[in-house]
């Protein structure tokens, strides 16, 4: 061992001992004839003092050394002189005076600083990750990812669940998101696909008996990357027997919060247990599937009361089956036609063609002490039916309430990012908070109106409602599945369903997805197979560790929190990767270049 | 929940309770108009009985029920009459009174027995493995596994290592093994590589100063299989800073005897602390790296005894640099000549021309008390080499003494299968003992014949001795590695190394296998790259957890430890991979079939 102590160890109660530290240089001072050595490991920061008067020799051998540096330093403790001590640093009290000294390796200047915390360009980090990984900020996040994890473990652990490795290498389900292919050498022109999730694998562990199965899994999806998305993913994967939504959702929220307590007890939770939502609620009330319920600002539906107003772009949408919304955007009254226009260029991303405005002023004059302070429809309606608008969203001096009228997904997504986008301005997403909460009782099926069918919700496996069963046949947009999500903080945390453990009931699903009885077994024919032979009642969930980790280490992406993440275009810009393979490689795998 | 308890926990402190069971009929028995079942779930088996006179109509369901049937019950327990009891069984002492029976889902007959061991063709096994997986022998295996890697975690968790995930989508590196590739949509024409090992990135972590590192790592390789290879398998990876060889073992010994003593708990560990050879002796011994040293049969050299003898099949082997050695197959001398040649034949398998032999025979005439009981070279030589031969041998009487005269590699490799295969015969190979040794002090460079250049014996970034760094110029073949394997019952368990830490060293070492400048650079520019950031001494292990756990399982080969294994084509028999693909999804790779 190249050490006796780390650099985070040593204190008043070592003085006088002889030590030998190893580590980075992390900063140098030169100051009155001494020469002063911050040595950084993992650990922390021991001070290190080369005094010429003890060794001269070290002491000019230690005035050849720069940042980064790896040194091994023999010495002795000391107290420092108290006015020099650092309280900022659990090493603080002491340092150590070095008599002997071993540079183990130099090292060029880093293209950035390891020993402050500075914007870099995040090319430059990728391109070196090793130096990147270096930094406080990145050896925090690494660290919590880890903790993190082990207490996933611990808990399922003590729950009697069982990890069990599932194949990395299995068959391609061409529905969902695109696979990642592998050609086969041995199988000329066939391909192993990497998993999307373990899902089928994990219901035919609960076939199998296990009951209780967990994975800290990895997981693939070829798809264009966005902040938040990369090529490969890890997800804590976890399926149950015997148990329905209750006992799981029950369970998940018991890890987490004691997850959250112990690796991020700064932070506060909003509301335990946590919140839950309708799928209905939460569309109507935010918008979205995975409201941040952290602040208030809650969409209004206020088509009952346009319906028959005088405006003619409300009275169009309601009739072709709109939805006219609006919420208030407290306090935004001062904003210019400017300001609100740029609302208007946001909300169009989102497919809405136009954005409503009133402004709230004081009106000590009316029974209501508002009026109108501007708007781009008030005009069209009478006083009445604004004075219900304003009351409905309460509308107070001096806000800015806003509005879409669109078909109901168009309205719900571009107000809901409204909201966001709001909440943002006004500072009310509050990074102290952890805000969960479940959106339960999604529906079973959406309306594909491209291949004209019916996708599944969450995916082919999930339960519908019991209740609901019967709809399937006749209204299937009204049946509700037997799905969860947990939702932190507006981001989609997990997903997980009660899922089919029946062969004619899956068939039926299939059937109504719109896949033929022989495609079916083709793709399925072994989980169809399967639940034949015993299956007991099922269920789980899937959580993405990236995501949970970002949120609790308050980082912008998941990026920040692996230590070799693609980038955007799903390149390794550290090693290059992908890369051109032989002529060699290629024909052992039976495959040509385009 | 669909239970209140686990079919494993009722005892006679449950007597009289009301329970719900939910599990899969295990077994059925009708006895005295009662029906008995046995009901299983990962817990263990309890017994239910049905009784007409408490509920007929529960009596008459419970008489539709069938093997692998997955059914709740609820009912209340009793102790069994004293006679009745089941003292193989934790719930034995009890059963459960049913009186309500719900059959959550009914099964067909399966295709081999879950209730009881048999041996079933493998293949079908594995096109059913949901149900391979139901027996107790798989579900004590997954167990099994599932608590070694637990172990392992929480002892180096105590040991203050972090665990890191590295990225599955990585860059091909074309030594070693053969690659799986990913075709890349993004990048035309480019491919990432499945990681054969984690390698080079946990080396960049350690550059990166995470000191301590594991991972529980998937890895690929797309070999021909074999026995005991799968396409993708598991290994504790790791990595440490600032250390020399004897920390890594010391503490991967502690590990591995900890781990043995406690989840193995009834088996022996040969030798503490753990037998450690010289690559030199373990093949002057053994002829292998590996050795099984569970069992003696030692080789020995005999080449200085018949150097000069009256046997020419010897003299010119000498002669032209081979080795003569042999080993005493103890008591065997009453072996057949069929029995000989079977031998003969075995070790043609591996290169060998032929197997020179001598039986002992008892002489009390003679001093030494032995005699030549038959041979085929013995008449070659003189009595007195004989004799000699006899002596350094051990050879007693009843003893059959077999010898390989060949070039070195073919010699060793030749008789120390041989070695094994008589230790089999012999019932030498005992397995409730549990021989871990170290091999250490490997050559550093191996010569390859077919591209008439070095290869590197362990990797290309292990460290050469620092005493042999001056002979990569002048004899590489004398110079040995800083690698170390650990070595199980004959099968190599882990190999490990302290790394090359410095830019000039490591291009050295590229330069001597034939990797030139530019390759080097296209290849590894990372590593070279990193070395000059202030790079750590470091070294790591990996152990391979599939061997580890079917070993400590008793098991014949890594199938047995893996829960969807692949078969030995690379196939998954169960959901039908590699299948094949899309030329839609082709296209989007752009790749098109030969």
């Amino acid at each position: 061992m190249l050490r006796t102590n780390t650099c985070g160890q040593l204190r008043l109660e070592h003085d006088k001992q002889e030590v030998t530290l190893s580590g980075w240089v992390h900063r140098r001072r030169d100051h009155g004839g001494l020469i002063f050595i911050d040595l950084r490991d993992r650990w922390g920061l021991t001070q290190v003092v080369f005094d010429p008067t003890i060794n001269a020799r070290v002491h000019e051998l230690a005035g050849s050394l720069r940042s980064e540096f790896v040194i091994q330093v023999t010495g002795r403790v000391r107290c420092r002189p108290l006015e020099q001590d650092n309280p900022n640093l659990p090493t603080g009290q002491v340092e150590v005076e070095a008599h002997s000294l071993k540079i183990l390796n130099a090292a060029k200047t880093p293209p950035f600083d390891i020993n402050k915390e500075t914007v870099v360009d995040e090319a430059l980090r990728l391109r070196y990750r090793y130096l990147d990984l270096r930094r406080e900020r990145m050896q925090r996040n690494m660290m919590l990812r880890y903790k993190v994890v082990r207490y996933i473990r611990n808990f399922l652990n003590e729950k009697d669940f069982i990890e069990i490795e599932t194949p990395i290498l299995f068959k391609t389900t061409p529905e969902g998101a695109r696979d990642y292919l592998v050609p086969s050498r041995v199988h000329a022109g066939k391909f192993y696909a990497l998993p999307q999730s373990p899902q089928q694998l994990k219901q035919l562990l609960m076939v199998a008996g296990y009951d209780r199965y967990f994975q800290i899994a990895r997981c693939f999806r070829d798809e264009d990357q966005r902040g938040d998305r990369q090529p490969e993913f890890t997800q804590l994967d976890m399926e149950m027997s015997f148990i329905d939504r209750e006992d799981i959702m029950a369970l998940v929220e018991r890890l987490i919060i004691g997850l959250a307590e112990t690796v991020a007890p700064d932070r506060q939770i909003l509301q335990k247990p946590f919140l839950r939502l309708t799928y209905q609620e939460a569309m109507a009330r935010f918008g979205r599937d995975n409201p941040d319920i952290r602040f208030g600002l809650e969409l209004s539906d206020i088509s009952p009361l346009v319906a028959q107003c005088g405006f003619k772009v409300f009275n169009d949408v309601i009739t072709a089956g709109g939805l006219v919304k609006g919420f208030n955007a407290t306090g935004l009254g001062n904003y210019s036609r400017k300001q609100i226009d740029e609302l208007t260029d946001f909300i169009k991303d989102f497919g809405a063609k136009g954005l409503a405005w009133l402004k709230v002023e004081a009106d000590n004059t009316v029974p209501t002490g508002v009026k109108v302070g501007g708007s781009s429809f008030a005009k069209f309606l009478s006083a009445e039916e604004v004075a219900v608008i304003i009351s409905q969203l309460n509308g107070q001096a001096g806000d800015l309430l806003l509005f879409v009228a669109d078909q109901p997904s168009i309205t719900n997504e571009s107000l809901g990012r409204l909201r966001l986008e709001i909440g943002q301005r006004l500072g009310l997403r509050n990074d102290e908070l952890l805000a969960f909460c479940w959106v339960i009782d999604f529906p079973f099926v959406l309306w594909n109106e491209d291949e004209k069918r019916w996708d599944p919700s969450h995916h082919l496996f999930t339960s519908p409602m019991d209740e609901d069963i019967a709809l399937l046949d006749s209204n299937p947009a009204q049946a509700r599945g037997k799905q969860y999500d947990l939702v932190l903080n507006g981001y989609e945390n997990g997903g997980g369903s009660i899922r089919i453990h029946q062969r004619e009931l899956q068939e039926k699903v299939f059937g109504l997805i719109g896949l033929d009885v022989e495609e079916a077994k083709h793709r399925f024919g072994h989980m169809l197979e399967a639940f034949e032979y015993g299956t007991p009642p099922h269920g789980g969930i899937a959580l993405g560790i990236d995501r949970l980790v970002m949120l609790l280490a308050r980082e912008p992406n998941i990026r920040e929190v692996i230590a070799f993440p693609k980038s955007q275009s799903a390149t390794d810009l550290m090693a290059g990767a992908p890369t051109d393979v032989s002529e060699t490689q290629l024909k052992e795998l039976h495959i040509r270049l385009r």
